[in-house]
């Protein structure tokens, strides 16, 4: 029989603890994993790093919510602090390269050029980088992760928040499977549809929002695998996928689009206080 | 004195070739030295890959294209084929972690899969993890890259042509100073514009090119550093902005973007003939 105690599968420690602190937590070593989590039951949520405001969007997880059938069902902010970690006694002069995920690498991208000499390493996750460190006592290797990845692998922390921007905030969508009851304070949906090869095709979908004055937050596109140049829409909209406006805007859409498919329907990230926790949170503009 | 002789700056030999077979050519270890190449005289011309019909779009090349004042000038399409490679002597069921570009790691991900209990380490180009078994003579580790990168790091072909999709296609740009004269055969744009923070602004934007049939061939969305959740977008367009209707198109876009550059005007890649050499390529399809 399968536990369907609430957990939450996760690669962001910290993004699991924001969504729910008391929830029982179950880590995954791949956002794939993540998947297969929710949808073998081994948790209830899963959660997932969908964008950054400096590095972009992880488009791998977009792909990733196509090819698997679990709905978007929240969304949570987070401000990230990343820090140069290394073996301890290492100091930052006898680096000689760099490890951390391509969103880490990015966002440190001036800090990088700043370092002389040092090779930059793209790795699939900035805590493994920083545990292939302990692990091989790399005494030339530093890692951009976390305070918590310094913690967990006893790592000094060579230099702090070495990040470009003091505004670098990632987005987490809380993913479960469809079964989960709809969300009644739900005020933004995201879609993923492709439309004809035809000139106006974009426009004339994008119609169906902007005629009925429904924000689009975020528009991200994705080739079509085997059929070169032509593209998925991925849509944020500040509307609820079950009230009158959105079902009408959708239903509209489907005149337009060659494919449609509704990834969830859920409530946007809101400040709640002025508490330290969120205070780094942004409202969503629209485009 | 700065030496003009026609060379291009390039990291994919193959596209650097399909340009032109005959120009002097000049390897650059990372696309921000293929910029500087170009900028600083050194080279005439430079070689991007910007998007590639599984993996998709290489956006750190459009954050390098803002970063920078060079134009885009021409395009090329490579129909892209992916070995496995590995230390001569090394057997394909000892291999234990596989390296190469987050590019040829996603062209390659069912065939990825099909190998069990190997680790995927991304790395920053297809020849670096060459070179690296090479180097280092790593007999458990096994690079993706092309045929050339075995001839010239003399490693073993494991398997050939291994990418998931047989029409898989990279696109590269070629980029000039803006110095060079306007082209007379140009039919496509690419520009790139931020809207303001409103309901309906993409809508507006891009009405400018629909109601006027100009065909929209790839919208791409980055963040604006510093500014959270708030896009610049990259649009290629059907068009030569020169001639009246594109620049009347471009005039009406400075009416709703907030910002708005153009990034070049160049003639499309097009099936010039039925030779092998382009023989994969397909005509840009229009959204």
């Amino acid at each position: 029989m399968r536990d369907r105690k609430v957990r939450i599968a996760y690669q962001s420690e910290a993004a699991a603890e924001q969504f729910s602190p008391s929830t029982d937590r179950l880590p995954c070593t791949s956002f794939e994993e993540v998947f297969h989590s929710v949808e073998t039951g081994a948790a209830v949520f899963g959660v997932l790093p969908i964008e950054n405001s400096i590095g972009g969007t992880i488009h791998g997880n977009y792909d990733l919510l196509l090819e698997h059938t679990l709905s978007i069902v929240g969304e949570i902010q987070l401000q990230i602090v990343h820090n140069l970690l290394a073996y301890p006694g290492a100091k930052i002069e006898e680096i000689r390269q760099v490890y951390s995920h391509p969103q880490g690498l990015a966002q440190c991208e001036r800090f990088l050029r700043s370092m002389p000499d040092r090779k930059v390493v793209a790795t699939y996750d900035t805590a493994g980088s920083a545990k292939m460190i302990r692990d091989q006592k790399l005494k030339d290797t530093a890692a951009i992760a976390s305070e918590r990845a310094a913690e967990v692998f006893d790592l000094s922390i060579l230099k702090k928040s070495i990040q470009d921007f003091s505004h670098n905030l990632t987005r987490f969508l809380l993913v479960a499977t469809s079964e989960t009851e709809p969300i009644a304070t739900a005020d933004k949906t995201t879609v993923v549809f492709s439309v004809p090869n035809k000139a106006g095709a974009l426009f004339k979908a994008l119609s169906v929002f902007a005629l009925r004055d429904i924000d689009l937050l975020k528009l991200e596109s994705r080739p079509i695998r085997g059929k070169p140049w032509e593209y998925l829409f991925y849509v944020d909209l500040g509307m609820n996928c079950n009230d009158i406006m959105g079902s009408r805007a959708l239903s509209q859409l489907t005149e337009f689009a060659s494919s449609l498919r509704t990834l969830g329907t859920y409530p946007s990230w809101k400040e709640l206080s002025s508490e330290t926790k969120q205070k780094d949170s942004q409202p969503s503009p629209s485009i």
